[in-house]
């Protein structure tokens, strides 16, 4: 049975992925691209897809405006957030609007169903509440003859919860991305000749980026790190701090 | 105050747009590219915006497949719309996913209102519906704190009141687009010259496009046409057949 997945890369859509793929579907996965400056999550999700084998659709929509995450005027939290700090990472309608681009692909593709990963620990975004699910699933069946509608399996879960769940289903922790403002892993450039002769060229200070660590303070890194703590499972994600 | 107004470049929106001009409503004006095999609207839409100097967004979005207002593959109906021929140019939750964006944009901008042309003509189509705009509009105050509604202004009036309506703002219909199958005008090229010698070159039968007429037979040229006889009002479209 198709199924479409909207897949950020982060934790929560990815065991999301692996749920639904132990449950029989056959994904269609979904990542969308909104400006948001975070984007090293779609690596993750591309990522996950290529090793699943897995159709995977980046789909670019306009930059939606007005938030923490895609405002280079606005700086994301640095601390666990508040009602005041959280209110400036909502997207606009964010979810309203991956959902309806999702439920068109469902039925363009014939599948009945449209998977995302909103969950309880997430409830203070008014789009990741049981009432939106259900006045979206009440929209989507007015204005589609009842061809489609969403699933949010994790609707009733922590994010605690969802690890323990990711654990069982061997999901690889170290392949989802949840940090908002990651830290760069630097090297030496040039790098120094493994070669046995004299190394003479001048230290320019110059590094390189090789990679990237989650920062390990923003709200989501915060948040990420309880989940595995309360989950009692050990936590594969390197952080800055 | 600030409004944002969903405009296809079409009969029924563009009299929209007037009405929300009319009524003292500062519009920001959205037109949807969705891989519309008839974006020559687009450019009406634009000509509009430009005439009244508004702002005008274009926004690219993912292609919406399976109908015949998208795919190649599936052909636009040449003659009244019957129940199935309808069904084919529904385009999958496009209102939904217009709506949405526009939605998000509105709260960017800290406007409260989203206005979209649906009419009672249209209501064969589900996202046309009172039942489909009470539904989103309840999806929109559960996913955004109830910043903002949708506007459906004509979803109590025929295509015929809209033109009525239109002609009272003194709407130039010869800017609006409505058919799903233009027909080339064309002339000889290159053109003879001018010049009082003798013309010497060939008629290669060689022709250049040099604009568009409605082709007057598909589904909506035919709903146009009919909209302007019943409610009396001149014509000015320039149609093929």
């Amino acid at each position: 049975m198709k199924a479409i997945c909207v897949v950020s890369g982060g934790l929560d859509s990815t065991t999301m992925l692996y749920k639904v793929l132990n449950e029989g579907y056959k994904p269609i996965v979904l990542t969308f691209l909104y400006g948001q400056k975070h984007s090293l999550e779609v690596t993750y999700a591309q990522r996950t897809c290529d090793k699943l084998g897995l159709e995977h659709q980046l789909l670019p929509i306009p930059k939606l405006l007005g938030n923490a995450l895609t405002d280079n005027d606005v700086e994301v939290p640095k601390e666990d957030y508040s009602v005041e700090t959280q209110k400036i990472t909502v997207v606009p309608n964010r979810n309203m609007i991956f959902l309806s681009i999702a439920a068109s692909y469902a039925i363009a593709h014939k599948s009945e169903k449209v998977f995302y990963a909103a969950h309880k620990s997430d409830a203070m975004y008014p789009d990741c509440t049981k009432e939106f699910v259900w006045a979206m699933n009440t929209a989507l069946v007015c204005g589609n003859y009842g061809k489609v509608r969403v699933e949010a399996p994790f609707i009733d879960m922590t994010k605690a919860e969802i690890v323990a769940l990711g654990e069982e289903l061997r999901v690889p922790f170290e392949d989802t991305w949840s940090c908002y403002d990651p830290v760069e892993i630097t090297e030496p450039y040039p790098p120094k000749p493994e070669l046995p002769i004299p190394y003479t060229s001048p230290d320019m200070g110059l590094r390189r980026i090789v990679g990237y660590t989650h920062c390990g303070v923003c709200g989501t890194c915060r948040e990420r790190k309880r989940a595995f703590v309360e989950a009692g499972v050990d936590d594969p994600t390197r952080y800055a701090k």
